[in-house]
């Protein structure tokens, strides 16, 4: 099976993600060569990883003097306390900074242990083993590492690059399919915002997909990686152009607090429902035709995903969104900041489409009816 | 009186160094220019600085949503846990990243204010104030930020470069003596390891330096923010160039240390200590030749300035040294890797010049016969 290895280079820094089946298994060999002053390595790891994970891990890498360190990867543990305990785990170990940091887990554990990296002794190397398909596709590319406040999610935090990621995909084999359709969310999202022939793509290869065929989602991943990394190098430190990869986030942001982040609801279906909206929106305000909207709403029915919006499109759930949207603060008036479609491959500029509360109320109804 | 600007760009983000006599006023215009977005603005201030400049800085950001919030500056409160307070203040307030952090005060307080705005929200502008010499003509320069821990100095932190630092002169009026030498001691520093007729100038200008005439200052401080500028701008993750910055700082780190950071021996005495003994050292190892060194110990005697190694450059207070001395972690041998110096204007390259404990004993007695 072909594995595929993109190379990526920032003002700063370069680095690559290998994405495919059984990739961990090239690890010992791109540490040595991007991490060659490596002597100590700790491996903070969610502890839903399998044992045999770790034990591979283990045995790869038996020439280096090893920490391996449990993560109890949830929104709670990501928090500025578990920063401060696995920075003191790496100093009571004398940690150096060419020394190595590796995460192994999902989105939590990844920007957890991405920014223990960034603030150890200034910068230690990191590399990062995302385990779930959405951390693959999205958290784990684009260096954004942080932890929760009690004022609200990734409050704190900061931009830094790992010099790895490898995506193996064998991790999705054993996904529950809520966790499959979180990241599929983001992955069509990539193809609605940059690249209409992936988007056809993912017309035919959603259903491969879904039922986890390892080969078809290795493309999605690269794919999706590709052109996240395409918005971050134009943007790396999230002035502008990077507001387009909020497509749909609007609406799933306000689905998600007011659903107080409810497991019942995951950040993948409120994604799927978000893109709805915003989609619908965009017709609505005459940004994109009638035809768009239909590709995006045919490839939901298509593949059974209309669940995932059917309970957030009504008249009356929209409107009890409206509070849970969040305002853009810097303008001091209530209007919404939202990315719009144009056309498949193509949203609007940020700061484009400010639509205020008494709007959204209006077009509620309208858009409920579609 | 003339001021300084020097504009400075890296990579990623560019930046001013305002340098002179009531530069400070200048604060509300460059805030407009630099900070457009700002409308709160966080102003972190040690205690010790006076309470009119408060008045001052109050008086002059009228139009601004302020937050006072006033900074124990010691080693002991550089920590971790200040930080988690003024996030949580920042976080109280609501503070976007487009609004401002000012930090107002020395080093510590440069430090730990400029890693809060670091990580808070990856990042909110920053504006740093240095108040002392120290810290106007080394700390407040190149991004370094960061906190203790209880395993050492400045472990935990971040390469992060404000948006302006202001080094208004007027602050330097009412400085004791000893902080005095401490600036000097880097700005002596600067000269030796970069500018040959920048020392020629220190020679006859140290004096005026050393009894505050405010315009010498400004120029000897412009002058020290390009030298360390031009290494940090090389190598602005701090790689390899930029340790020609710690000519000195070898020996000194170990005075300190083995002194326990007492404060009889201030760290700009330590470094001057350490650099008339990495002096020796460069002459002893044929590196330069005696004329270099004359002319460093020259700059010292007709200056005072000797009573700051006499105490530390006896054969057996060198040998004392050489416990606390840094170990290169990543030999996993017991050598010392020391910046030497070539002549005026020119050190050796990193990792040229190491040398185990047991020579450095047999050095000690000769560089003490100096």
């Amino acid at each position: 099976m072909k594995n595929h290895e993109i190379k990526f280079r920032d003002p700063l820094n370069k680095y690559s993600i290998l994405i495919g089946k059984n990739t961990l298994k090239f690890l010992p060999k791109k540490i040595k060569l991007l991490c060659p002053g490596t002597k100590k390595i700790a491996l903070i790891v969610d502890q839903n990883v399998p044992g045999r994970i770790k034990k591979l891990l283990n045995s790869k890498l038996k020439k280096y003097d090893k920490l391996f360190l449990s993560f109890n990867a949830s929104e709670k543990f990501k928090s500025f306390k578990s920063v401060d305990f696995y920075l003191n785990k790496l100093l009571d170990k004398n940690f150096n900074r060419s020394d190595l940091v590796i995460a192994v887990g999902g989105g939590i554990t990844g920007d957890t242990v991405g920014f223990v990296a960034s603030i150890y002794k200034r910068g230690i190397n990191f590399i990062n083993i995302p385990t779930t398909l959405l951390a693959q596709v999205d958290s784990a590319v684009g260096g954004k590492t942080g932890v929760n406040s009690v004022h609200g999610k990734n409050l704190i935090g900061s931009f830094y690059q790992p010099r790895l990621v490898i995506s193996d995909t064998i991790f999705l084999k054993s996904l529950p399919k809520k966790e499959i359709v979180c990241g599929y969310a983001e992955i069509l999202k990539h193809s609605i915002i940059k690249d209409k022939s992936f988007f056809n793509w993912l017309k035919k290869n959603t259903q491969k997909i879904l039922s986890i065929d390892l080969k078809v989602m290795a493309y999605a991943i690269k794919k999706s990686c590709e052109i996240k990394m395409y918005f971050v190098n134009k943007d790396v430190n999230e002035k502008g152009l990077r507001m387009s990869l909020n497509f749909g986030h609007t609406f799933a942001h306000a689905i998600e607090v007011k659903n107080n982040y409810s497991k019942k609801i995951t950040h993948g279906e409120a994604v799927l429902s978000g893109m709805i909206l915003a989609a619908r929106l965009s017709h609505f305000k005459k940004i994109c035709n009638s035809k768009i909207l239909d590709e995006i709403e045919k490839i939901y029915k298509n593949n059974n995903l209309t669940y995932t919006y059917e309970k957030f499109s009504k008249s009356r759930s929209i409107e009890e969104l409206i509070p849970f949207l969040k305002y853009d603060k810097k303008n001091n008036d209530d209007k919404i900041n939202f990315i719009l479609l144009k056309k498949i491959g193509q949203t609007t500029r940020p700061n484009k489409n400010k639509i205020s509360s008494n709007e959204l109320r209006k077009y509620s109804k309208i858009i409920s009816q579609y």
